[in-house]
């Protein structure tokens, strides 16, 4: 993924050189690379074997994901020092480059989908309007930041809570799997038990994000934790409580695991990736 | 234009509310329109007619500007509090909510060029390389914007000043001409005369708005006046003089009288649109 991503970010050495090393110095911060993987392993589910090419397909994935981070870690939004470890983009480069790094990032990621050169254009189509849709402001991640911003002191509230975190990080995360799938040419009925998995994947995803915060160090995370309560954010264990909500995390992947089942071993990959997402320690 | 941006742009009644009544604020501010007008005016020179649905992809273009406009008037920006005579987007809705409003317009152009419904996959795929090429960081607007930012307080540098122009509006509005071009079906050289319209009208554009910062009212101008000189930006009447950058803008305009020149009398709402641009008072 490190080398797909690469060869679409323009070097550090381009004019403007600063917004290059902007975009990189957050892009390449190692990141778990969770969405692309799922991307890539959904494409392989489908053939049963390697995808040509997917992998640039999935670096538009990371490059909404990383200019989420960017944009949320803001002064104006979470106000966060610390990320994957680091200094945040806007410590390291100034407000102002961080805004444009992360709108960069953003744009490049639908110039990437344009520019595939392994499928045809109604393919990519298809890709730049699941990408879109995931990003926005109806039901998805836009919708989720808005939610979250709003619900910070609010009475914890179980609808609210699955609204935010469906749009906020499901819908990205169901949009890697559903990507992956459309790029691989998956049937309508191979797609929806995709879609299944990955809204599944994605809420377990949030539910253990949830988790961490509370039960895991910064050091372990990478960043602050301990942030949601601080913020009074509405998450599953201020609903639910830890035991109930390590309980529905565990309901997730057995559910993850139910919607892989037509595929039988062509699922492995998947199959371990919602393991790893559910027992995962940052 | 504005009944088409209503079609595209959710409610303000949709969930989450704050958001759509942010975009909509500053989409529906009054702005000018020159890009989506140049790009139907482009569509009709290629056909000599009405073309059905160019408006709805001049929509993207009009969210891009849009975007780059709420974002470049952030505090950490510009931090400007006037833009078409009116508060800017952070000053009614928060910087949180201006930052994301600005990523939800950005986001929406390229769903809506992926959901026309009257052009094929490969032309719709064209356009969103087009749009993302220019709005992006190796040549357009963002790599503008870093110029920019950079130039503040450099010395006035004729080849810096191109550069910056070039990158920050040129882009944008050569690509508005080119986008009309490409959903009427240009042929390639009808698209090569279209681009060096666009290149010259971007350059006369961007000549004229640094005039007008030296030359007209806030008021008549709806945003702040004299900020230029007071940022210490680069710009043409620094660069040149007040009198030889009146004289650049009519070259500029001469010269997109002689790229229309082999389209004959299909051409004369691009002529118009360049003497407007070049002789207009705000």
């Amino acid at each position: 993924m490190d080398a797909a991503l690469d060869r679409w970010v323009p070097p550090e050495t381009a004019p403007p050189e600063t917004i290059h090393k902007a975009m990189r110095y957050s892009l390449f911060a190692g990141g778990k690379r969770i969405r692309p993987v799922l991307c890539i392993a959904a494409a392989e589910t489908v053939r049963g074997g390697p995808v040509a090419g997917v992998e640039d397909a999935a670096c538009s994935l990371e490059m909404v994901h990383t200019y989420s981070l960017i944009h949320d870690d803001l002064p104006a939004l979470d106000n966060d020092d610390l990320r994957r470890g680091r200094p945040t983009a806007h410590k390291v480069f100034g407000e102002a480059m961080a805004i444009l790094a992360g709108d960069a990032l953003l744009t490049l990621a639908f110039e990437v989908l344009a520019r595939l050169d392994s499928i045809d254009s109604s393919r990519k189509i298809r890709l730049v309007e699941e990408l879109a849709s995931a990003a926005g402001t109806v039901g998805g991640m836009i919708a989720g930041q808005v939610h979250d911003l709003e619900g910070e002191g609010a009475e914890p509230d179980p609808e609210l809570l699955e609204r935010i975190h469906r749009a906020k990080t499901g819908a990205l995360l169901r949009a890697s799997v559903r990507m992956g799938a459309i790029y691989a040419g998956a049937s309508g009925e191979e797609l929806q038990a995709l879609s299944d998995y990955g809204e599944h994947a994605g809420l377990a995803f949030q539910i253990v994000d949830d988790l961490l915060d509370v039960e895991a160090s910064s050091d372990a995370l990478g960043k602050t934790a301990g942030k949601d309560a601080a913020q009074q954010k509405i998450t599953f264990p201020a609903v639910y409580g830890l035991a109930r909500s390590h309980q529905m995390a565990e309901q997730e992947l057995e559910a993850c695991r139910a919607a892989l089942a037509p595929f039988g071993e062509r699922a492995q990959w998947l199959r371990e990736l919602a393991d790893l997402i559910v027992h995962r320690k940052n």
